[in-house]
């Protein structure tokens, strides 16, 4: 008898998620290893759920068959009550982007930063180290912060618009990464920093396509800079534009995107995914975006 | 860029389903299609659900992306209350064995029905039709009755260990079928009538492996008639090979299995499965099953 291939069942759990790439990135590229996998969108506001009820959601989803779950805005902290088990990364930035059901036990993960910092080293390995600045410490912010430490940043400046936030991040990073020099900076500072540095980070939401704008202003960038950003819907932001113009090294958003699905799709699999094609995949969707 | 096969994610409810092989009779179906199609058992035991919170977990299926769900004892009838349209089939039999997800709604079907009567077609069509004599009205009882009937079969009489039930499934078949004879049949007039008959239909669980037997003395059976089995696993159930043994024709359970299979993949996909294929995996299925 012909055997069928193996099968996934994966849900994404957040708000605003209609116009996410997840489940086509997914879906190609399990299609390409032969798998039958099947990413749902779960929409929180299309089925009328408040977030606060991820933990139900995964729970029934865990019992009707569900194999893992992505999990994004305004989850990723909520869900954490509601978890047997919590993987190492998900623990030290208390928030959780993957969840995988094992013997109906729900183990939290947490994709964004290993996915950012595996973009780091493919794309700016050897770019200098010694001081980065980073705008935003939010969900996103979080887990690009700690992988830009865990990738060898020796300085980091942090600003958010919200002071207290700033100060909150720096301080769990501190303890997280003792050996090497957090700070917050505040706006005054900020330029100042900003051209001074080895590498700029933009990880606010300015920039995206209902939120446009830059987060801070692009003439401080020089040549020898290198510039990241974590919105990749436009992929090309009025920043990257900036910098690329300039010369810089970009690491775009849609790097951070395709690194947290591919370390999702190993998690949930356990097979290797292409990379390379995934980002592939990646730009097409995202040029065939209005 | 390639694009991915349509996927169809399907569940199936009920209580020790753990050896059904509607899973996989579905997906290796849809396999032929090229569709990408998850169809997942869902247990009431194993998950500690009570059959009554049948109603709840479709409706969380729906949510999380459920397209179908095919509904198995003894939820049948207990799914009724919790959905927001019925199929004629489904409303006349008081029954549901599929529910699809059409833009929100939840809509009842019932496939055992028209699955025997297809069965009953490809395999009997020219078989005698005046008098038939059917044991057990349960659910599938119920089901197979009302194909019987459906089928031309002019003179029907039912026999129930409850004779209360039968006289409930007679009275309600009595109105749907107005113009055929129905009776009810007790236990001291049953052989002679089974003897009587053109042919003869088990609807009973005696002959399954946890419940040996048969319904009545396979001695009475005549090499004129035809006799059809509901139970399937075994395929070969003692009243099964005692028929073929006196050169009967037979309608194994596996046909009304393969039937409502057949069916409901037709109403989840919109696509007609091969019934010859299926029934050809379904009996692949049973041969390596012990």
């Amino acid at each position: 008898m012909s055997t069928i291939a193996d099968s996934y069942l994966v849900g994404l759990i957040g708000e605003g998620i209609a116009n996410s790439l997840s489940p086509t990135m997914h879906e190609q590229e399990a299609a390409h290893h032969g798998l039958r996998y099947l990413y749902r969108p779960i929409d929180l506001s299309s089925i009328r759920r408040e977030p606060e009820e991820v933990g139900e959601l995964i729970r029934r989803g865990a019992e009707l068959g569900f194999n893992a779950f992505n999990i994004t805005h305004p989850c990723k902290q909520l869900v954490l009550p509601y978890l047997d088990e919590l993987a190492q990364d998900a623990a030290s930035l208390e928030a959780v982007n993957t969840v995988l059901v094992r013997d109906g036990k729900l183990i939290g993960h947490n994709t964004d930063q290993s996915g950012f910092a595996a973009a780091f080293a493919a794309n700016l390995a050897d770019a200098p180290k010694d001081h980065a600045v980073q705008i935003g410490s939010g969900g996103a912010g979080s887990a690009v912060a700690a992988a830009l430490l865990s990738s060898g940043i020796r300085r980091l400046h942090i600003h958010d618009i919200d002071p207290s936030r700033a100060e909150e991040r720096v301080s769990a990073l501190k303890s997280l990464y003792p050996h090497q020099t957090i700070e917050t900076v505040d706006a005054a500072d900020l330029p100042h920093l900003i051209r001074a540095a080895d590498g700029i980070v933009n990880a606010t939401p300015i920039g995206m396509h209902n939120h446009p704008g830059t987060p801070f202003d692009p003439d401080l960038i020089r040549p020898e800079q290198w510039v990241a950003e974590v919105i990749y819907l436009p992929l090309d932001t009025t920043l990257v534009a900036a910098a690329r113009s300039k010369g810089c090294r970009v690491l775009d958003g849609g790097h951070m995107a395709v690194g947290q699905a591919v370390d999702a799709f190993r998690l949930i699999t356990g097979i290797e995914p292409d990379r390379t094609r995934m980002r592939s995949h990646f730009l097409q969707l995202t040029r065939s975006r209005p």
